[in-house]
């Protein structure tokens, strides 16, 4: 069941607190992430981790405090992120004594003012330097798991706030080639989790000139269409060329024995994909979360009338538990006896958990067991042994369904447009991908930009490839380009 | 083999950086952790992870930064953070039109400067605030893995850098006995996981007044000697009482109706158990690593004359390798055709990889392999379906002998004492752990620190609980309690 799209943004807002993923905290624009909220990024980090693992890549960790001198050596670099820096200045508080307020200790200021990282580059690059003499030492291939603060006006929890959290590739080559490869291969990487284990299909594309990250020869994306028509950058892949090389002095002993700057890629995705989940697949009762990723995956209600049936359902409830535990399962009983079944049911629902099996009196005589589809609705009643066996593959189901239903959403929202008047109809009825031709102009990108709000999210590297004639000026183009409007 | 305890402090830093654990940064007093150093964290991570939920808790990641008004709240709390408190007070850069250097943007000043979490009780209290309305709500079991900032005028590796990983327990409770209980379990997994991973003794036991945690009603600690007769604090859980209650106004309904405050726990380790781990085994050939937290347990070194060797020899090293995976082993080839046998062996052992197999042509005729023992330097040949069978037994054997040899050398270099000047004379002679009576006062505590260095680690938990004569007042004592000269 659809949820009203005029409404999304508070249901947006609610679910999520609702659902007990995150909060606002006091600091503004920064999110406290809630248990349940933690565990779906577990769940999200942990099959990341050893995908960039088998890919050859190694954890590493860096400072938090990058000093401001070290941000202003690569020009474009600082240009983009001069606008959302953190800055520490001091070092050391002080409660003045006369008005017995707390304040930074004047006696205490930075020499050099430290930025807290909106992404690591700079320190990273300034710390390869030491790394890489010769070609042996390349590539080198490293990833962190870290916090990193970019100041935002309009903080929103998960797709926008001050301090997320991410992970952060940074790796080093001999070859623009290789470099390129790395790229590629990253956003491959992360194609391929986000649409296996969100569910979420996606769009590989390059940005254009203008979209790119601050630094970065070539920027590729994964580019996802949100239930309200709006776009989501779920992933990014940077080929930064040899910017950063140059701006850290940082060149290798190549096997010819002459000196050369190393070729550099980065790569991140963040807590907004926890964003992207849940505005891809929920509904009118809340969360709907993929299986591979949903921290509870199977929870139990046992219902009783007596106490003496509450003992001997609750036992069950568990021994039911147990087998599906042995099956590999996330299992919740739920058990409290301060609420009832009928809240319970609207708890687990809203909170996405993938499939309810309820258990009462006559399932227990007869050995049966209720089960309830989330994303479907569907109830049905099993034998118990039936369900322990088929649950795993039920789950599957769930997940191939989900981004199925996805995959078809997007299509319905993705629309071939060949008139300027066709766009700016859609975009108004509805937003949604736009698929049309573009002259290759930043000048008419961002015409196109301010009058109707959608960027180009990116130039697709898979589909057809038919030249045509730009939307908006009518000049050739080489081939269709990806507009939406963006969160 | 002992290193020579005079130069210790330069083996430490010699060792840290050549066996690519983690290096300086150029921010003062930050450090890289080099993906050596990540890969034991991560083994270090994991089973304290799995302790932490065995035992009912989940963890959840609140704001890096924390308003000076929230530190402000608990007195004796900001007192104790105060010195080192990294401060943000601007939330934009800019680049100085005339002098072209980058700055905080004057424009761009905080109304009230945030605070880089030293610690995060202040900001997780006041979020309690709202999580928190009756009995039903507690316990509350939060733990949470993050960074945090304690600005450090005497930085060394892993032991006090200014910007550290953690983990911060953080937990709310009904009763006094139950957080007292709380906090003393968690003591307990600490001091499990330090002796059965890390394989380092500690003795258990509470802080005094003076050493107690900013806030705290008692601290409970973990304390451990070193090679060079220092002590380490290697963790510490507290009981909080009421007093974080109190200054954010948490209160709870209990079941008869009545609000009253919630009683509190917080608890910690950090990468400074790297430190610990290096110090507690490590010899003059470099690291020795405790096989269940070794990120590499078994490095195979195949050895060739020619080339026709090289290939044979390195297949039957990775077919070697493959059968220890197998058996669950982490196991790396070094097949480098870039260094020799002998800098590969030195490598490794700088690197503290328990196991060593060596595989020459002879080997592969006879199907034996050479076993090396990082721990003892012991070396033997077997044929190798056997070693592949003894693998894990020799590594659980290694972790109990490390461990064995550990509380050996901490029993030798502990100290009954039962005058004063003894304790100075074995203080200055050899550090270590002096067990001597003291009469429970302050400035007693303190007038021996000034006098010698020494500080009262704990008062023990455990062992013998006979009376006697402060070592220096005279004054009845209940107990001995632990000094040492402390890291």
């Amino acid at each position: 069941m659809p949820i009203p799209m005029q409404d999304l943004s508070e249901w947006y807002t609610q679910v999520i607190e609702k659902a007990g993923l995150a909060e606002h905290s006091p600091v503004r624009g920064c999110m406290t992430i809630k248990p349940y909220g933690w565990a779906l990024w577990e769940n999200i980090q942990r099959p990341l981790d050893e995908a960039f693992k088998a890919t050859g890549h190694q954890n590493a960790y860096f400072p938090l405090f990058i000093p401001l001198s070290f941000l202003a050596r690569e020009a474009a670099h600082v240009e983009g992120f001069a606008q959302e820096c953190a800055v520490v200045t001091h070092y050391r508080i002080q409660t003045d004594p006369v008005t017995r307020t707390v304040q930074p200790d004047p006696e205490a200021k930075l020499e050099e003012p430290l930025v807290v990282r909106p992404t690591s580059e700079t320190i990273i690059w300034n710390t390869f330097k030491n790394w890489i003499q010769s070609y042996r030492d390349l590539p080198l291939l490293i990833n962190q798991w870290a916090n990193v603060v970019r100041w935002e006006k309009r903080p929103r929890l998960f797709l926008r706030t001050t301090e997320f959290l991410w992970q952060e590739g940074h790796t080093a080559h001999a070859t623009a080639e290789e470099a390129l490869a790395e790229a590629r291969q990253m956003l491959e990487v992360y194609a391929r989790f986000v649409q296996d284990y969100l569910a979420i299909p996606v769009i590989k594309g390059r940005k254009t000139p203008t979209e790119r990250f601050a630094g970065a020869v070539e920027t590729f994306t994964i580019e996802t269409l949100l239930l309200d028509g709006k776009a989501l950058q779920a992933g990014t892949s940077h080929f930064l060329g040899q910017n950063f090389a140059k701006a850290f002095e940082v060149k290798f002993l190549n096997a010819q024995n002459e000196l050369e700057y190393v070729w550099a890629t980065s790569w991140g995705v963040s807590t907004r994909l926890i964003g992207a989940l849940i505005l891809s697949h929920g509904d009118e009762r809340g969360l709907v979360l993929p299986p591979r990723v949903a921290p509870i995956q199977v929870v139990i209600v046992p219902i009783w009338r007596s106490e003496a049936q509450q003992a001997q359902i609750t036992e069950a409830a568990h021994r039911l538990a147990q087998q599906l535990r042995e099956k590999g399962l996330r299992v919740k009983v739920d058990d409290d006896p301060h609420h009832r079944p009928g809240w319970k049911f609207n708890e687990w629902e809203l909170k996405g958990v993938p499939l309810r099996l309820t258990l009462g009196p006559r399932d227990v005589e007869d050995n049966t067991v209720e089960v309830s589809w989330r994303h479907t609705g569907q109830k049905a009643t099993h034998p118990q042994p039936a369900v322990v066996q088929a649950c795993a593959s039920w789950l599957e189901e769930m997940q191939r369904e989900l981004f199925v239903r996805a995959q078809e959403r997007i299509q319905r929202q993705t629309h071939r447009v060949d008139s300027y008047a066709d766009m700016k109809a859609i975009l108004e009825k509805e937003r949604g991908f736009i698929l049309a031709h573009w002259d290759g102009n930043a000048e008419t990108e961002l015409a196109i930009k301010e009058e109707t709000g959608a960027t180009i999210r990116c130039i697709p590297l898979e589909g057809e490839k038919e030249p045509g004639r730009c939307i908006y000026t009518g000049r050739p183009s080489e081939q269709r380009v990806l507009f939406a409007i963006a969160y």
